[in-house]
């Protein structure tokens, strides 16, 4: 097996705009610890998380918004934003881990809440690396020249596994760390073949699958009519695997996704590094090593929530982005290690 | 909104193999009947379906195959054809409603089974538009100008949902119709840029949602650690809405490819209709009007194994399958009523 190239030789697409939702207030440590039964410094030092919210509320156990609630208010916002028009949309694209449904896909009662129709949809299957396939597969489509504008969108929710009724006093850090790690949110972009709007050309997108004979660092299973009494194991965390592994992978991305692009480490403004805790992403931040970019974090104040991270750090970047500045995002998915990243540039 | 053309400017792809995977014997409806408690008759007369193949032993409830050993399977086939080189697959791209987990997404191992590795992988969540949907990434990944080769999987396995602790006997059809409509099966198919093997040539993908506002025709639950004693409904058929509707849309996909083809009906060398199960697919097909079109159809020999159905339909069309001739393949996903559908032209 030759390695593949994943340089995109296609024409550039470009972001045109931004939107995210987070559902209710942010829910503090010392307000888990309580609900869940562990310890808040453990939290705090293990996690380094301050704050997440999430779509159940924790006092009642009621769930208060779906995934495709949150995906179509973040995307509502994303179109709704200057240089953009809702009747231009021509396809979606959405990247989940955790589905409302099996049937029917997320992603079609997010267009119906939208009010699109008669548009091609799509939902990706995907952890961490999830928004950054949906960004590639709307890339693809706008540059095979079929489409023109399209609506990706990225989101999480955790609710179907937040057991709340769950004694977690003793459970081993390896099984506790699921329910600490993780919140729930939304975020979406519209992508365009000329730039408009906010007018970020989409550099160079990486979606690079390297776990052949690694045994997955996380696993989430799903339960049905048939299996869901089983006494198994839905959540597993490698988390040595994932301590180990991702700062390493991390590194390498950016080292590949820079020589790809022909641009010079200090050439990057600013720095989107993996969202996994803020621990972690401290960590991983350090070896990356690049003191002259900024880092753009999301997940110490909005925890870990999958795909709607890049989105949530798109978001902060357009804050203060110039025009002809410079960022990279990196994302490892430790689920069966796929490297993923994206560059963009303010044009 | 201005409804959106699905037309395909972007060059042609090419479909250079197909394998398929069934899981162990085929069950025929006396079988199903007494595993299940409800009248074989009843399947015969209203779903119409032989037989079916299941990745769970009937009679142990052992689950036998995943999802992955199928799409493995079936991919294994597709690479090992007459003109196709395995080193040459750029990408993956698996549709499917019952992946083995959330996460890691089943796509990717089925890449680990198949020694493939440093290559973008792409897991659609879809019903029986996902294969459709599948072949559309796939090509917009290849006339992108990105890649030349990708490998397309499509397949569902039911083991979770197929409880054979329930007592049917006193289960009203809408809810029957789960147990004895579906079967488990994989299909793929290595598609190019250039052709080779096979040389059938994709003329046209059509994957468009018309859901807005229309209640969801199917919808399959699924359960997580914190709701899975929940006592709600996991699957629900609309079964009226889908006999009602799906015929109509059938007939309305069949004249829209046509048109945008440019294609005579009476130039249909083969229709590939929707294969619902058996009774639905004869009636959809009497109501298509071809005379002229030999029909393609498998699921009343595997049942209606969702993603799998094209790919079965596809191996039976390229036994037959002549230099010059046409085929139109008609789709319909009644979760939240998606069009697809796609053309092939043997060169």
């Amino acid at each position: 097996m030759t390695q593949q190239s994943d340089a995109s030789t296609a024409p550039t697409t470009y972001l045109a705009s931004v939107g995210t939702a987070l559902p209710g207030d942010p829910v503090d440590n010392a307000t888990l610890a309580k609900v869940l039964g562990v310890n808040e410094e453990w939290i705090e030092v293990f996690i380094g998380t301050r704050t997440r919210h999430f779509a159940r509320d924790l006092a009642t156990g009621t769930v208060r918004w779906s995934l495709a609630d949150l995906c179509a208010q973040a995307a509502g916002r994303a179109l709704d934003a200057p240089g953009v028009d809702r009747s231009d949309i021509e396809f979606v694209v959405l990247g989940t881990a955790t589905p409302d449904t099996l049937m029917p896909a997320t992603v079609n009662h997010v267009a119906d809440q939208l009010g699109l129709d008669q548009v091609p949809t799509f939902q990706l299957q995907s952890g961490c690396a999830g928004a950054v396939q949906a960004l590639g597969v709307a890339q693809a489509l706008i540059t095979s020249g079929q489409y023109r504008t399209g609506l990706v969108i990225g989101g999480d929710v955790c609710s179907k596994h937040l057991d709340l009724q769950r004694d977690l006093s003793g459970a081993a850090p390896s099984d506790l760390v699921n329910f600490v790690l993780f919140g729930d949110g939304a975020g979406a972009a519209v992508l365009t073949a000329e730039p408009v709007g906010q007018r970020v050309a989409v550099r160079h997108i990486l979606n690079r699958f390297t776990g052949l004979g690694r045994k997955p660092g996380q696993v989430i299973e799903w339960f049905g009519l048939a299996d869901r009494y089983d006494d198994r194991q839905a959540l597993t965390e490698d988390y040595k695997a994932i301590e180990e592994g991702v700062p390493v992978m991390a590194v390498e991305i950016l080292w590949e996704m820079l020589g790809e692009l022909d641009w010079d480490a200090d050439q990057l403004d600013y720095i989107l590094p993996p969202q996994l805790s803020g621990r972690m992403t401290r960590r991983i931040t350090e070896e990356l090593g690049l003191p002259t970019a900024h880092e753009v974090s999301c997940v110490a104040d909005t925890g870990n929530n999958g795909n709607a991270l890049p989105f949530l750090q798109i978001e902060k970047l357009l804050q203060r982005m110039s025009g002809g500045e410079k960022a990279l995002a990196v994302a490892v998915e430790s689920s069966k290690w796929i490297k993923a990243g994206f560059a963009l540039e303010k044009i």
